[in-house]
């Protein structure tokens, strides 16, 4: 992959509804969202495409707490279905030769010794194909469905996570490259002397090791970061290889795609080898107009309650509770939790330090399409639009969420991919077998993660 | 299925090798054994000869307590490979249509909504052909990767297990079977009323719900269960619906048949509904005198530290800190945890209270194919030693180990299945759909686990 050539990434959920919540209600949307038909039928669509990743968010509840319950979001179909990854990644991965697989899996309700054998098998049953999307968690729901209180602070859970992915490293790295020999005749197995104790003892977590899984064909699988806030740059900084961002712009795009580069550079990382891309929508059409006319419909799909009951859900506090132009007391705003990056853009967008319902709805546009980006037009139009993103230095690539599911990856592959690749600005195949190579970022030298 | 036929599984290992350490040694075992095409081809084999199901045990760390450390399990490759469940079971499952596939989840590693979310996904994905087979788990090597200091006692895992079965069951249910009313126009996705909070308190678990995944093709995944002392056999009856045991004879196997029975009906359940399969090995020839070879050589391939290795995991003892013919104290006695039955059986099959290393081999064969009952010989005679188990009420069904992968189970599909399929005691093609309909079991109601 030469530089200016971007990576695509498809972002995935194992759900009902893509990122945007009315998706389910498109009429073109496939049914059986529990099938393995369906998930493999978008593998093959995506991988068809040369895209590198698809990979999948998770959450460990259904939104529960508008106006206390779970009841509108059942009703409306917002995101109350989450399926766990691994068998629908590995179901894709039989379907497919190349294409990346990447799952988000929790560090605040996960083990780290389950999290590191379970992504080293995945790795080595796709070939190398594997990433891992580490998260923190967000709110009070997924905390009592595993028997927790309430959810950790926001800074806490880093300082935790990163004693998670010392031990998660620490144990990829209890087997040598070469410490299998498989001499049968011999009874030889493995060499001993290759294969090591991890030992860890931290504040928060013990693991002694081996690992029971030999090291994968990616050495590591991919570690996949989203953090935006100062701290979580810091952590995607240190330990991320693919960073997933929202940017509402080009211009504050560069100034967070070179910061979290800075960061990285500052701990002596080569910053080629951590990949920036933006979430995005692209809605395109053989004409400007068909791609308006098939944005205003996706549109209309939408409904208010969807809005109010994500808010609810990434803020951890009930939207439910209040008129949409009443603005928020500062006890509220105070008693908020989950992603903070969300909470600043609201209070900058709207300039206001208590801002209404309907700020949070404008300036976050949560539940809707303006939550992210928008690329919308021709297959040129939509090409045009991610150069300037590539070019500007805003990114290396782009998430692609879905307006409907497997519709938007259908257009985006059969209108903008050849586009993009007529452009030289996408690969038209894969560069490797393993998506370390794909991605461009080296195969770690056994025993490199402790210097992290 | 009429009741005259049997069940037959297989018993799977995501490892290096087969129940049988030595089976890796063996120069037909396929190499790849982390790779998805290994477990693929077994499970076309499988399916091809109607196995009602494949079903992988687990094990958190590799065996590591001997003389202190890993070093001649790694070395002699006894069990040092344990790969994560999940994305194999998935695999097999996308490269078939009719096997079933379990895989064993400890009920003291993971959380409950984890394993009901997990379990409910499996069930969907591989369309109605999913169990769990419930462990509370054994070693301190375990507790050791997963930060826990010292494995719990061996009944008060049960009265937690107990627990734990009450809240993955209750999240099952908070979707009842007709919830989703998925009706796009209308954006009505699903019927709030029909979906429930858990809200869950126990003295060890917490869970509120609602589950993320609606009920699954089989209401509820199968539930395999193995306990074999007395608490065991209470939990077994209470929970389990296929009876993983071992028996040494049919003797004691009809004994312990009925008592597990008799114990599932005084708790009010139809005895019927319990499937009950011991594990056996086959060596099978096109004449006796064949078959007798292939044991011999089978095993000529096992070493003696395969046994201490084992006997030492098992019991959560150093077996490598004694001479082989010294009397173990009272103390050592004492100081063993694990499966409690294996140590019964070595008191009773040496008739001393304190037995030596050398007994502990021979009265429990851990290591060696003298762990479970050989049916050797003919096709003819195989069948006749299952038959006489069968016909004999020791058993409604076999769980077929493996001398070697997947040798074993294509010599038993090619050879012994036809016989089988000859007496009318194994089924010529599948009855169903999903595992319960090919294992008798009915379809559970919605909400009755709530009376378990």
């Amino acid at each position: 992959m030469t530089k200016q050539q971007m990576i695509l990434v498809a972002f995935m959920q194992a759900s009902n509804c893509s990122n945007y919540p009315a998706s389910w209600r498109h009429p073109h949307t496939a049914s059986g969202f529990m099938t393995a038909d369906y998930y493999q039928n978008i593998a093959r669509v995506l991988e068809a495409g040369k895209f590198h990743l698809a990979f999948f968010d998770d959450r460990l509840a259904m939104p529960s707490q508008y106006q206390g319950s779970y009841e509108e979001a059942v009703r409306h179909g917002i995101r109350v279905v989450k399926m766990d990854l691994v068998p629908l990644m590995t179901a894709m991965a039989m379907a497919t030769t190349h294409l990346g697989l990447g799952a988000t899996y929790s560090t605040t309700y996960y083990p780290p010794f389950h999290i590191a054998r379970l992504f080293a098998t995945l790795d080595h049953l796709s070939g190398g194909r594997v990433a891992w999307n580490v998260v923190t968690s967000l709110n009070d729901a997924e905390a009592q469905n595993y028997g927790l209180q309430r959810h950790m602070a926001h800074d806490a859970r880093y300082d935790v996570a990163d004693e998670f992915l010392e031990v998660v490293y620490g144990l990829w790295d209890t087997w040598e490259d070469d410490a299998l020999v498989l001499d049968r005749a011999q009874g030889y197995f493995a060499d001993p002397a290759k294969v090591h104790w991890l030992d860890y003892q931290g504040q928060w977590y013990q693991a002694k090791g081996p690992l029971t899984v030999p090291r994968s064909p990616q050495g590591y699988p991919v570690v996949i970061q989203a953090g935006q806030s100062s701290r979580g740059r810091d952590f995607a900084a240190r330990w991320g290889e693919l960073i997933f961002v929202i940017f509402p712009s080009i211009e504050v795009g560069k100034a967070a795609y070179d910061d979290v580069k800075t960061r990285a550079a500052n701990l002596g990382r080569n910053p080629d080898h951590l990949k920036i891309a933006p979430a995005v929508y692209a809605v395109v059409g053989e004409t400007e107009a068909m791609a308006q006319e098939k944005l205003a419909y996706i549109e209309s799909l939408a409904d208010a309650t969807d809005s109010l009951v994500l808010l609810t859900e990434v803020f951890n506090y009930d939207f439910g509770q209040h008129d949409l132009d009443e603005p928020l007391s500062q006890e509220a705003m105070d008693s908020m939790s989950g992603i903070r990056s969300f909470l600043e853009r609201v209070i900058q967008g709207s300039g206001k330090a208590n801002p209404t319902l309907r700020d949070f709805m404008a300036y976050t546009g949560r539940g809707t399409l303006r939550e992210l980006p928008r690329f919308v037009g021709t297959p040129s139009q939509v090409a045009d639009q991610m150069e300037a993103w590539l070019r500007g230095g805003a990114c290396d690539g782009f998430v692609l969420a879905a307006t409907h599911m497997p519709g938007a990856y259908e257009d985006f592959v059969r209108l903008v991919v050849p586009e993009l690749q007529r452009r030289h600005l996408f690969q038209t195949d894969y560069a490797g077998r393993t998506l370390r190579e794909n991605l461009g970022i080296p195969y770690p030298e056994w025993g490199t993660a402790r210097s992290k």
